[in-house]
């Protein structure tokens, strides 16, 4: 019955988060000349990463992230894991790079659970679901990432479940989600075998204590109270290309 | 249940905790002249956020941090997610910012929970309850801060809780805090969403035994005792923009 | 009975895998010249880890890494921890090695875990359980690495069963595995001794969704939902001495 | 109950333990006479610790740490946080301080756990009381400092005991204390709300030895045993101004 | 009873293990000359580590370590923690030690657990427990080092155990120990008091699978399987002054 249940689950863009943090120190004494091409430089790349959005070949989108943990996420949606890396590679080529450091990024494939399957259904001849799969990065106006795994421990342990306990505890959760439909989108990751987490969550809202709402009220639902295990949390707010440009004038 | 919960609990400004490390070896480097432009820099910061206070725009507050993990925590309160970026940008580019690291900061929001609602009332109507989500920070000695989450780990599972449970056991808590009124200034930053843990709390208070007596009898408290987990604390004292330029004076 | 046991795993090549991170910065600022001479080198060490695979003496592969974790992964497998060792030496010895980080490795042994055994047989004069002892590394498009223990912990404690019920649990793990032959291809490190976990695990494949459907589909079975204790995953795509050329060209 | 008990506890002096490494490579690239300037402006304010402690105004050591987690500690007692900021500030700002690293240190308070307390007595006018509250610190020939917590685990959870079960439990731990009077000396440093765990615990000794039998003997005592939580233990030697002076010479 | 016991435990050489990476960049950055008296200056404190072994005083031993965690290992034991402390010290007034870096080292002292004790005896008169006190350490081909705990973890809590209990395990843990006499030589540092763990194992062999073999039988061992918590595990191989030579030379 595992065995069904994994291959109920589908997959779409493989998603790369890639953080990182200004060094505000070697930024400043570069001259204007070279922040000047390191932030065109940037820019040319912002553009091939809307043009590939255009031909729906992917979606990426730059927030700045709260606090000490990163100063800017680009979040890359894409068919492959060899463009996640040229990306990776591109990225680290470009004069700004040498102005960030990197210490987190997460790596998943955009994931759609589906426990309640119809034999005989090609799922993926769905708009709907390919819309899921295959998404286009909303442009709101905040951004909520975090890892998290179904815990194994003791009592507490998601993978010693029957596929229906599990199914109706996911049931739940599923409508406590749709309570914010409109209000936070939300993309999941699955991560297993790719990174340290078995998910990446990725939520975008207008408000962000929509983000609070929802985490919180769903940690009082059982599937997260007893079996949910939690990574870092990051938050932050939309950048254009024009704000990009503001934050790292001098 | 827990979905009314959640809606009981109210928010006011979003909190930023900015610890910085000094470092001296680098400040000691510099000129004088460069020494006196960055202090003159911090301090027309600090003048613009005393002005954005007047303005009961946020609050703002500086402490120095004991021991290694920092020497400042630079403690603000916005309307807004944009504002806290804002603020960390721009300290980021002034030329004191050189002369430190960074490696702890937090952000949350500044969280009033209420489990005993009488329905029809705007809780924010009150002016009580106003002063408690708007905070203007109290120029105290001594600050703690530390973040906290509820456990849910086999028997000891908050989430799990009955919210009838919870009431109690938030009720008994209170009653431990109240005996520290006027002693213990407490601000609580829920920070489900946005941070690591799921609350930060900042203490004030004149004499820091008072941080020490009011966390350990909390402690045996059901609620901290079966139910707490706690991260790393900080403790500093009150700084004073003329004691800063003291501090920094060689 | 447990003394039999570990008696009748076998053991083969001793493995290395040794995650770098590409300094791009520094690289960047070498000059063509140093560039060249460092590629040169390490395509060099290439050409003498293939002639070492050639005279079936050992196996090496490359292959980038997602993610921030590293840029590339070097795993060696040979007769002698010696030879592990000069590898190591002589890598850290070229010009390339100045331009990478090391903070990731791994030591292990190439494993088979024989749990049925007929007295008398000699396994190792068995050439099925040679090429897997001895194996020469395939080059498929992508790798998955993950080191894991078997957890010792309160009611799940794995090595407080009797061997009969490991036997069972082994058993219905494999029979997963095999499911997967032709498209996994799975290399088991034991490091007990070695390393900081008990196993290191290697997977390769064409399609890394085959990754993420093995780990995720083993973990509802017993062994690994209630005994198994994962640490970091990494995963990348395939590098040759062409397309490695291609990445550290500027 | 837990009330009173907590007044029951009495703290004397502020504590504050710094651990620093000395990076060798830039003591050895400083010329003979920066390095003299940095150890007479040290030596400098040893005697001024040195006078604070002939004032009874406070108590100062200085000892050698083993292996790689720091060379040296100076641990300071003082009447107040805003003394011991001072001192951190003040030694930051010598020349020593730029040849030392700093990743670990401690924040405590004196502290001295009354259990029996007769109504109606001031613990403070007692003599013995004052002295283990504001202590001059021994020259002993070794020091060991860890930090603890009483554990919060399901069935062991101290701070769910009854009062009179943890006066048990402590009385037979004081028991074996008292075994080791006039070979260990103990200073036990409250840290709730201060630092990262609830005590943090120095001994001195002439025989290392020492540490390692009371700290082990405790260990199978319920109190520990089940309860007790330990961090970092670091051990050291006695420096004088004497030996510090040689083991700056190169 | 526990009083007892740790009187049984006998106690010989401080041990310190000093693990190092070299700075390879560096290392090439310097003059063939630099090099050349930074390996002589080495190989002379080699040669007064071989002298003091040789009158008995203590004993020395370095072997290289694999993978990325260090690149040698200098493991001293001495009479006293002194001499560890000064060998620390003039070690690193090296030039040598300026082209490493240090992140692990391990303060033990030898230990020989005798559960077993005639009244009467002088166990030190024995000159079967001194040669295991003050052991002179072998120059076999490979090395591995682990620091270990006894786990106090709800019901699997070693410290709860009586004595009787203990010392069954112990024998039946002695026994495996014993299969491997002549194959595996093993040192077990007592360090409770004085380093992060309570024991440091350190483990000799000429086959490398020995290690393997030895840690993964007493894993099954009841006093392993509930009772052991490991730390991170080295491995290396044996160097000798002539090997260490070659592979400083570039």
């Amino acid at each position: 019955m595992s065995t069904n249940e994994a291959l109920l689950t589908l997959e779409g863009w493989y998603t790369y988060h890639d953080f990182r943090k200004i060094n505000w120190e070697k930024w400043k004494k570069a001259t204007q000349e070279e922040r000047d091409a390191a932030v065109d430089e940037l820019q040319g790349l912002i553009r091939t990463w809307e043009a590939n959005e255009q031909e729906q070949a992917g979606s990426t989108t730059v927030y700045s992230i709260l606090g000490h943990k990163a100063d800017l996420v680009f979040m890359f949606l894409r068919p492959t894991m060899q463009e996640l890396d040229a990306i990776k590679t591109a990225f680290n080529k470009t004069k700004f790079a040498d102005f960030t450091d990197v210490d987190y990024s997460y790596i998943s494939v955009v994931e759609l659970s589906n426990y309640v399957h119809n034999p005989g259904e090609d799922p993926k001849s769905n708009p709907h679901v390919r819309e899921r799969l295959y998404p286009i990065l909303p442009k709101w106006e905040h951004i909520c990432f975090y890892p998290m795994n179904k815990k194994r421990d003791g009592q507490d342990n998601w993978y010693m479940l029957t596929m229906q306990e599990r199914q109706e505890m996911m049931r739940s959760h599923g409508m406590i989600g749709r309570k914010y439909a409109g209000r936070v989108k939300q993309i999941i990751g699955g991560s297993v075998g790719f990174d340290d987490w078995e998910w990446g969550v990725t939520l975008f809202a207008n408000d962000p204590l929509e983000f609070k709402h929802i985490v919180y009220e769903m940690r009082f639902d059982e599937v997260s109270a007893r079996y949910g295990e939690f990574g870092n949390f990051l938050v932050g707010n939309r950048v254009t290309s024009e704000s990009l440009q503001a934050m790292l004038q001098l």
